[in-house]
């Protein structure tokens, strides 16, 4: 089960976090992301038709890449697990999707597990594309390969089982997970999920339930399944209900640092041995040069160090046995 | 209103469907995918180490992207739009994105309105760079250039209105478009959005509601809004329920042809001057060489007559004005 190797990473670290390589090119030094884009004329004889914005492809995949490896490079023996946010790759194209799949088999070589966040949610026959795509194998003339081969894909389950199954098929022949979206971390998450439904339950409560039956057959040596659930650090009350009403379920704490949750607020979401999630930062690392007291150092040490800090803020609260 | 601009080539064409390129390589001709895998030796020296899959890149995207083309060419005169499924594009990695950068692009060339099918979704922050991937500019060093330029991305509201919000900032910048899951085609779309809420309405029918407010501000010259609704054919009875609810809401209608839905089952989603949806097929559409009453024609031939197989079908119900 691929929920234990993350649970030893955990142990073995002695941190419950996953670091976000949320990689917008603005949190690069300058150095880093000069000359990527350039305004050029549109014609370079007579009459000029105004300006257009070229892109230097290599540049740009490169500066994606060299900084999410200096990153890895800095952090990999300290956290077990790194999270890549698909929209921040997909938002630079082609070379973004490059850097991304570099990224993941980067990642793996240094043995992190590798949470890809998109969000993936379709009917049965997309969704099994999707599954194939982030976690099994593509199949071209009865031959299989390996397309981005992460660990763990968070899925929507706004439509139901039949959009989740393929994920759970995958998730036997290949020994992956997911964590499906219940109670998220942003400010109008309770705009749908907090509704209350007929039955009693509100919708992330309903969704709970939901994760806990999917999950069921995936429970690994630790009791958490390989079947996840989202759930934000913002709202630590209806954490602590869904962290009682599924106890097999093993929690993707999303909120931390920038978006304002606390160490205190995520405790209720972890066990008596101290597991039960993983506590993802993004900006809070990958900026973490940017800060005042950090200042002077590169990004890679900066990240290094606020790695240190989070896992010391999360395990002043979070006992690890 | 880029609604309006889809409206206008439903009408021109008399034609109320989309085409879902959705380009799984098995449906392409055999000659067309032979070559792009095959199976290598790990060694070539001594000790032979097992057998590897090799990718012929080139080959793969170009098969994609040649399969495309000749679809878009026997088609683009007789229906109003494209929607490409992004989760096959993704599922062939960085070729796969490579082939649906080039579709997207000639699609726009042809004046096809482009339809993403993403259904993304996320915080804020991350909703922007999905916006700006699909519908917007991306920035880089304070130059914006343009990365995959649909005109309608299909997005998934479960996190509320922050996930839906940079998407309306997106589409009052750049004249772009979103459909918003409400009741989807799959058999277990109603696991969720069927429950009924404390407040008497279902998920879906509350969800209609969310999508008619976001949409207020973006209603063009026919009365519909750019911010549409997906509705799947096969719930007319929903369909109708929804119909008469969101009276300024266009719908794009997943589920006719190989998912069961009828052109009856449809009729209840148009109003009387035939508007009001856009009728999805794609694997219909895209393997119709492989059905007997097309035989021997290849397949982008058998493709156009497809379409106009459907769109006489759909206008037998649907009379347009």
């Amino acid at each position: 089960m691929i929920i234990d190797n993350l649970i030893e990473q955990i142990r073995k670290k002695n941190n419950p976090s996953v670091i976000g390589l949320d990689t917008h090119l603005d949190y690069l030094p300058v150095e880093m992301r000069a000359g990527i884009a350039r305004e050029l004329p549109m014609r370079t004889i007579p009459p000029f038709g105004g300006w257009q914005v070229v892109i230097d492809k290599d540049r740009l995949k490169n500066a994606i890449w060299t900084y999410n490896k200096q990153i890895i490079d800095a952090i990999y023996d300290i956290v077990p697990a790194i999270k890549v946010q698909l929209a921040y790759y997909e938002m630079y194209g082609v070379e973004g999707i490059q850097a991304l799949s570099q990224t993941i088999q980067y990642a793996k070589e240094k043995d992190l597990i590798v949470i890809v966040d998109g969000k993936r949610n379709d009917i049965g026959a997309t969704a099994t594309c999707y599954a194939n795509a982030y976690l099994g194998k593509t199949n071209i003339n009865e031959l299989e390969y390996k397309v981005f081969d992460g660990d763990f894909l968070t899925v929507n389950a706004y439509l139901g089982s039949d959009g989740i199954r393929p994920f759970l098929k995958c998730m036997e022949e290949e020994k992956k997970g997911i964590f499906v979206l219940v109670k998220t971390s942003n400010l109008s998450s309770g705009e749908l999920q907090d509704l209350r439904l007929e039955n009693q339950l509100t919708v992330y409560e309903y969704m709970g339930q939901m994760v806990k039956k999917w999950g069921e057959n995936f429970i690994g040596q630790y009791g958490y399944s390989s079947v996840g659930a989202v759930v934000g650090a913002t709202y630590p009350k209806q954490a602590a209900t869904l962290r009682q009403q599924m106890q097999h379920t093993f929690f993707l704490i999303p909120g931390y640092g920038a978006q304002g949750g606390k160490a205190t607020d995520i405790q209720t979401c972890f066990d008596k041995n101290g597991l039960g999630g993983v506590v993802n930062s993004s900006r809070g690392i990958l900026c973490a040069y940017q800060q005042e007291e950090y200042i002077g150092k590169s990004f890679d040490i900066a990240a290094r160090e606020a790695c240190i800090a989070m896992q010391k803020d999360l395990t002043s609260v979070i006992k690890i046995k």
